[in-house]
């Protein structure tokens, strides 16, 4: 069977070569005549994984070793309780965030629940549809939250401001997908099942002098110095999630890296956005200039062509292309392993509808 | 390469038709021209895996809808948290524990944080080597709290207590190995990767009732009625490792279920236990009436034969027999996928050396 053309928002496509060489790892891992999945996390084939998985992170967002990287089970849902856990301050505890999308909203609604919180700019009047700009952050608060890709409604912060008090990004849906200064984030989060692997591992990048200063007794599981103390083994992890993490950061810096990455997802960009705009039949949720990498979110003006242009894209081997259920419509993400050929495929399909 | 005989503690051997399916699964879900690892969790194809996984895990267990049934993320070590965050009130909570080992000990330290905890049992003093039976537990606490089995020092318990309040179980490492009437437990939990799959997902067994009675503002991630609510689905979950589960799980069921695996489980114990308490040359940690049909562990008594010994196993292709770093000596786990054959091949080890 052809493989689909795969815009599935996440979890989503990945290399060829990671479906490939995991496969193998279950079968046999390294030749040992052991699957992956039955063998001890700390043996010295998997610690030699979970090393290489941490150093390829710093190597591809050329940070120093003020920062630590860990692999982390529970999502990004759970870096929503463990941010405030380990940086809001017990007394006084004051955060800002930026209300750009639904996981923005559910990250003020659980840090609400360790302190006060100020949302410094919100765009949700306007149905998410484009990114606050206009705000300032000083140094009363513990820290400031945003969510850099907004999946649902296809935004993205092409910039970050610069604020008087920790940097906290939730990078999800478009780490590793173009050239940031990484050193502008005093943490950086990010679910695996976008751009690094499947679901089932979240990734947390953290400066190690920010913690231990937030006054809390915090439970072990959620304390980022307890998963340091132990290089990110503090308990079970993970292991195949971790293991398919490692072999897509591998196929990325194998592959030139975050810019040659970030080339190839500006190709697609342009290709798609330049036929929504061109095409009367279409429109994107968001404004211009706020447009994202990743997910572009498109709906039709006349909603009575749905069904027709469903079968037609469906019937060019297209998968995975339905909206959010909150917004409907259609959302095509352009992941890092989304070959051009895909969006052109689409593409073409726009054309001749 | 032959397999070895895999003796690892955890995560440790499954059946080999879930290496092979799960490989499969990897390259090609159901037939469908996609991986397992780039579907949308949405997806009806994997909704059908997850509502299967839940619904199994009710059959084996032979439990009514009063319980739920959860794959969450993060580890039987979050589950030290949501226990406690989930049904020791907020006004004066007092749980009760036994301390049976290092992972009772664990779970004791974490629940700490949220209350009074009262230690009804412990062999701590006598290096763990049994599981302390002469206690009671009250209305006066919210829960009591236990370890099924302790893998480091080779103990089980053979019976639960009768309580007179919410009865919580970690089951990590001996669960679906032997018939239990399920249903004297409120709340079971165990990390997949000894019994039911590999790393990355945990399954929490729940009796409904009991919940939303603590008085806390749960954050949402650690809520199990958030979790139900969601079907298990409140953030995406670890879709592949909940899919491996379900293969153990199926693997499980078709060979005769529980009542079939534990006389499995108990002939390769009886094997063992017979040649250690026949052999001079070895002895276990632990009363030979608390001795677990899981993990055997044991010891030489002339330290000096340990290069010897080790080479002797080695060489008969038998791998993760070391015993966990805290106590030393070996441990030879006998989970339901270790067919018998691996024991007679240690066995005769044994008898040789």
């Amino acid at each position: 069977m052809n493989k689909k053309h795969n815009f599935s928002a996440g979890p989503c496509i990945l290399p060829q070569d990671v479906f490939e060489k995991s496969a193998q790892a279950i079968l046999d891992f390294n030749g040992i005549g052991l699957s992956l999945l039955e063998i001890s996390h700390r043996s010295k084939d998997f610690v030699a994984v979970m090393d290489e998985a941490r150093a390829i992170v710093k190597r591809l967002m050329n940070l120093n070793d003020d920062y630590e990287v860990l692999y982390l089970g529970g999502g990004a849902s759970l870096q929503f309780v463990m941010v405030p856990f380990n940086l809001m301050k017990s007394e006084n505890g004051k955060a800002a965030y930026l209300d750009t999308g639904v996981w923005a909203a559910g990250a003020i609604k659980e840090a609400k629940k360790f302190g006060s919180v100020d949302v410094v700019g919100s765009s949700k009047e306007d149905n998410y549809s484009y990114v606050p700009k206009d705000y300032t952050v000083g140094s009363e608060y513990d820290y400031f939250h945003c969510t850099s890709n907004n999946t649902i409604y296809g935004t993205q912060m092409k910039s970050f401001p610069k604020v008087d008090t920790l940097m906290v990004c939730d990078m999800s849906s478009d780490i590793f997908s173009r050239e940031l200064d990484f050193s502008q984030f005093d943490l950086i989060y990010a679910g695996a099942q976008k751009n690094m692997g499947p679901a089932g591992v979240t990734l947390v990048v953290v400066k190690k002098e920010i913690l231990g200063k937030s006054g809390r007794d915090i439970p072990s599981i959620l304390d980022y110095s307890q998963h340091i103390a132990k290089e990110s083994m503090y308990n079970t992890p993970p292991v195949f999630p971790v293991y398919a993490s490692l072999l897509t950061l591998q196929h990325l810096e194998n592959n030139g890296g975050i810019a040659a990455a970030e080339a190839r997802n500006q190709a697609k960009a342009k290709l798609l956005y330049e036929e929504i705009d061109r095409n009367p039949l279409f429109e994107t949720f968001c404004k211009k200039e706020d447009r994202s990498l990743m997910n572009v979110s498109f709906r039709l003006l006349d909603e009575s062509k749905k069904e027709a242009f469903d079968n037609a894209w469906k019937a060019a081997g297209i998968s995975g292309l339905n909206g959010h259920r909150s917004i409907g419509g259609y959302r095509a993400s352009l992941y890092n392993a989304l070959p051009l050929e895909s969006v052109q495929v689409l593409v073409d399909v726009m054309k001749n509808f």
